[in-house]
């Protein structure tokens, strides 16, 4: 996509900090981290959300997240990391490629990749079963 | 795993609001959602953290994340949604046994899956990619 940052960075128009690269999926150093050592790992291929890539993208995309997971944790040697993949504006994602993070982190952190807890009330639970399950 | 919770739940000892099932992968209901459809995927077997996993394993678990994330984000309808897996008390896990959580995110949430940026020092980037791409 022609205004897109990651697919200019794909196709080299900008550099990056390339850690791994194959025909479908592209990783490379956050030159914003979070800690040192944040990757993001990208599908060469555009799309702006996880749930518009097809299985065998998604699949794919994981592969190399975890093999690239491997090396940043033995390299690093965080406390813990995070895999996050935000989907859309009102999650938190700024461009709109699918991007999945793997994140260093620490109990010294000043942030939390942590939520509010909720309930559903009495029978919502099955409701929502029932309808995600309609999906599938 | 004898006192695993999940190990627990894919055995049927402990019951779950089942959304997907197949002979590697378990997905139900996060009983205590961030919103509602907030869903969990999970390996059968159990790995503490995702760089234990796998590659091929990994590649499912992410499949089958993928299939479930249309399947909420169709019938949740969702303002934006983010994939997160936490590794380690360090980056907030609470059950030792690998989870995939699929999170219904809206704007008016209290809370962000969102971190503090830091920067490289001067030549710091390149070391730290390099020592990457060693274990790759």
């Amino acid at each position: 996509m022609e205004d897109c940052i990651f697919c200019k960075i794909v196709k080299g128009d900008i550099p990056c900090s390339k850690v791994y690269e194959d025909e479908n999926v592209l990783s490379f150093l956050d030159i914003s981290p979070a800690n040192k050592g944040h990757t993001l790992v990208i599908p060469k291929k555009h799309y702006e959300k996880f749930n518009e890539m097809p299985e065998d993208e998604a699949s794919t995309l994981m592969s190399a997240a975890n093999k690239v997971s491997k090396a940043v944790e033995k390299a690093i040697e965080p406390e813990g990391y995070s895999i996050l993949i935000n989907n859309g504006k009102a999650a938190g994602q700024e461009v709109g490629h699918v991007h999945l993070h793997i994140m260093p982190k620490y109990e010294k952190d000043d942030f939390k990749l942590l939520w509010t807890h909720s309930n559903y009330e009495e029978g919502e639970m099955g409701k929502v079963l029932e309808k995600i399950k309609t999906f599938l």
